[in-house]
């Protein structure tokens, strides 16, 4: 395009975002060039709606022009699902961020996609209500970048991912329109599910102003449990049994972390470990409190006799708290051993997580790749996190190669791409391995019903390079 | 279609189907022209596929000849998705009825559409583990139709519904090509959701011939408790107060009969019902024994304290299950007194149950119709039963009269059209109610994109009418 037109574009914009709500200078675009994945694409603008009116018109003006628009929340996707690949337009939704609602009596909130995951859960709690997704980046990333990706986390285990929360949306299409799917009930089968396709579809469908969200009734009591092993085939083994318990027990979380993070995390934390362990497993079970001293209890019992060589509980919710906190710390620690992070999201039925845990440690050592492994273990959600160069050539062929085939493995055992980061532009290129050429073809026929231009988010994972 | 090609047609299906798969006789089509809801369609044929070569074998000479075919189960749909209102063929899923596999590791079930929802729970159990949906018809109705209609039951407000459960599907196009959507993994974020698309459409995207379904922990203990209520106010007044109990509880059901339901089971049931009743609550609590025994007391108190005339509790699992026996027997006693019994489906926010049982109070009187209401509280998920007899022309058009305020006044309360039994042919005209011109636009271009030809279900809610 011209500079000209860029020019005029850039005028346009202003006149709907004002001075405030429009950025262009490439120090500003800098900032929004690139999300948690490593890839960077300079958009030639950003705008920052404040309202959905506003997100109407910069799409007509898209429409008219052509050119791709990109929404974006926090920017903490981790595979590239909100940068500009191809140029064009950021609207980024940070400033739309009201809880328009909170309804305790029907255990909903209506929020907008701008707000913070973590923002919901406060005002939740003071009506003893609960959104259960809990995503890593969950005091930073926005419900509509949830929405977007479906968003997970270690809760999914027994409470689910964001999907089964999201109860409606209000979206701007691309030629500006605006669209309401679902509504504010649990139970609803009025037309095509457009609510449940608009959650995980990367923000390539439209782009949300609204989002109405289920809660559920806090669980009164819980219990964190920390069990450390040394032997990884011992920690594997508990979470199976932990998964097979015939008793009812259903943990809501069963996060496990390996050697390699375990290192790197170091005994100055509040997770105080001992030398020489292979795995650490954290347990939450959480409920009514008479059966929650039973069930860690017999938790604890049961990661004794697995071959634990200490277990330990949280003693009160803050502690439990700080014991996550330390948990999440590795995160810090990654960045710090390596130029740069990536961290895969494979999902494997759960009994094959000892397997798949073997594949990788076989597959790092045949591609000298440094990985080290955290899993939600209770639904066999991996996230290798691979250390890495990704300005060294040889080694990202290496760890290209590692990827590949260990996505090659999980998809030999059942499981699946992603689990809760989607596919973006990182792993467009490995759809096939999950999705037949008519599958594919039906998603972008899909896409091409909400978006004939192709100017939303053109760049994610339904590219041409599929 | 003149006679000749409809012998054509029938002797190209014969070398499907066999004379065993492929009925054709009047006498038989008799059977298959209705289903739960009041119309009466006559198929060409019907077929009885046993596996999915032959779906997509039938699926092919359909589009070739585009001919309407139509996918069903048991019949039991209450909104008329399972008939061949555009004549052509019926594919009767019955005899795919195996659970092909029972993975307890996993949590999982893999089954053909035509297995029975209480086929399911038998073996589930044997691993202690539990299918939620329950819909009233589930001694009868299909998996399959289950999942095409999104379908439901009374532990829909603790448990959620079909979809929460739906993993993955494999289904027949039009043209007969096979697709597999989504897996065997709960986190799934792999492209867009084809499989919750699916779930919920009414049979109109294609023919379902698998279906994987994830299964949770059977809880280990449950109680219920059957509240009498002199008082409608008091019924409803303690709905409001339990849905909004912040300790926790959650029950996994809350059943309302109101007193033309209570009048019709009389005195006779299990049930053993006082004289002179408003209404009735059935609860279940599930979960953990100690929490059980805790919160059932607590809810007996709750419900003496609102109102109650009547308290009590289900001794055993036995008795409790013939509790929910006796509460089903209304059904039976409905078709004794009219014709025709049409069972309604509206859905509100929980706290306008009190507010829309009084407005179909006041409609039922305003147009002279004869209806009860059941009605799972918990999820504000009423079934008005209209008893009424179709061929009486002059009291049909006052129940369309009462239909239409009613789910006019739900929509305005933030409700919607159906909460498990779907669209089909009897609430079509009503789908702009809650959806705009744009929003069903978008429902058929998605529709085309599966099935260009409009061969599939042709009949049921994406009709010309809407």
């Amino acid at each position: 395009m011209p500079k000209d037109a860029d020019k005029k574009l850039l005028a346009e914009l202003e006149v709907i975002f004002g001075e405030d709500g429009l950025l262009s200078e490439p120090e500003d675009l800098i900032s929004y060039s690139y999300d948690a994945f490593v890839r960077e694409f300079r958009p030639l603008a950003v705008v920052l709606p404040r309202n959905k009116e506003q997100i109407s018109r910069v799409l007509k003006l898209a429409s008219q022009e052509v050119i791709p628009v990109v929404p974006r929340g926090a920017g903490t996707n981790l595979c590239g699902s909100s940068v500009a690949r191809k140029g064009g337009i950021i609207i980024c939704l940070s400033r739309m961020n009201r809880i328009l609602e909170l309804d305790p009596q029907n255990r909903l909130a209506v929020v907008q996609p701008g707000v913070i995951n973590a923002d919901l859960q406060k005002p939740a709690q003071r009506h003893n209500l609960f959104y259960p997704p809990d995503p890593a980046s969950k005091s930073i990333c926005t419900i509509g970048g949830n929405v977007a990706l479906n968003a997970g986390g270690p809760r999914a285990v027994k409470y689910g991912v964001t999907r089964d929360y999201l109860l409606g949306t209000e979206m701007v299409l691309a030629d500006g329109q605006i669209i309401r799917t679902g509504g504010r009930t649990a139970k609803n089968v009025s037309g095509y599910d457009l609510t449940g396709l608009i959650c995980g579809s990367e923000g390539t469908l439209g782009v949300l102003s609204e989002i109405t969200l289920r809660l559920i009734p806090k669980p009164p009591a819980s219990a964190t449990i920390l069990a450390c092993f040394a032997s990884r085939k011992a920690a594997a083994g508990t979470v199976s049994k932990i998964m097979s318990l015939t008793d009812g027990t259903l943990p809501a979380t069963l996060d496990l972390m390996d050697k390699v993070i375990l290192d790197l995390l170091g005994d100055g934390t509040r997770l105080k470990l001992p030398a020489g362990l292979e795995s650490l497993l954290m347990i939450e079970v959480d409920g009514p409190e008479s059966a929650i001293l039973e069930q860690s209890e017999q938790l604890e019992k049961l990661c004794w006799k697995t071959g634990a060589v200490k277990v330990e509980r949280a003693s009160d919710p803050q502690e439990a708290e700080a014991l996550w906190e330390a948990r999440y710390s590795y995160t810090g620690a990654l960045c710090k051993v390596a130029p740069n992070v990536l961290t895969e999201d494979a999902v494997v039925p759960v009994d094959k997580l000892p397997e798949i845990i073997q594949v990788i440690e076989r597959l790092r050592e045949k591609h000298q790749v440094r990985v080290g492994v955290v899993a939600h273990a209770g639904d066999g959600n991996l996230h290798p996190e691979i250390m890495t160069d990704v300005n060294d050539e040889k080694e990202m062929s290496r760890v290209e190669d590692f990827i590949r085939e260990m996505y090659e493995s999980v998809i030999a055992m059942g499981g699946t791409l992603s689990g809760e980061h989607g596919i973006g532009l990182g792993k467009s290129k490995y759809m096939k391995m999950v999705c037949s050429d008519r599958e594919i073809d039906l998603m972008r026929r899909i896409k091409a019903v909400f978006d004939p231009l192709n100017i939303i988010n053109p760049g994610s994972f339904l590219t041409q390079d599929i």
